[in-house]
């Protein structure tokens, strides 16, 4: 593989909640994201998922508290716990690591793929 | 668990070559280390190795290549790689994604073994 410089790859889309792969990691995909407003309430059942904010504020609402990332800030959202993510500024960028084929909803009808770049 | 501010985390610590743990992934463990000087070379058998550039640069010596990483760059080496990471400033900030309890040179004898902070 060659190195990834995130701020070149985030450059290179403009659509929101549209993850793009940028690396593998053992079983998993390093994605980047461009988060607008907000998405909707979703779980992983079999995984964690991590979040590291890298531009704008992120507020992932969990059902008792909401965790506000800001750049340089990274949750990890246990599996099986119910979030929603709402970029708090007009545009957030984000990476997240998932497994492999994840789907971004947690349910394969309504996800948007991941697509490599 | 606690959102993570990496800046903030980098700061509760100053020995170099010496994971810290900040978060944990399904079996794996977000690290952060600061490096300066050389590393040794090695290499892990099982598993890739996930490089995030914080600060500083940092050269990931491979058999073959060298990729150097300025901050907001990353490099995934494949497992049974050989690599050499040699910080190229007086200070490097990493961020490492390693299977749990993984020995940072490849090897438990000569491993330091990543702290939880």
């Amino acid at each position: 593989m060659q190195k990834v410089n995130l701020l070149q790859k985030f450059d290179s889309f403009s659509d929101h909640w549209a993850p793009r792969i940028v690396a593998r990691y053992n079983q998993n995909e390093v994605r980047l994201a461009k988060l607008e407003g907000e998405f909707i309430w979703h779980q992983h059942d079999d995984t964690d998922e991590l979040f590291l904010c890298i531009e704008g504020v992120l507020d992932l609402e969990l059902r008792d508290r909401t965790v506000t990332l800001n750049p340089g800030e990274l949750f990890v959202v246990p599996r099986a716990t119910e979030h929603r993510p709402i970029a708090r500024t007009p545009e957030v960028k984000v990476l997240l690591i998932d497994p492999k084929d994840m789907p971004n909803t947690g349910d394969e009808a309504t996800a948007t793929r991941a697509i490599e770049i």
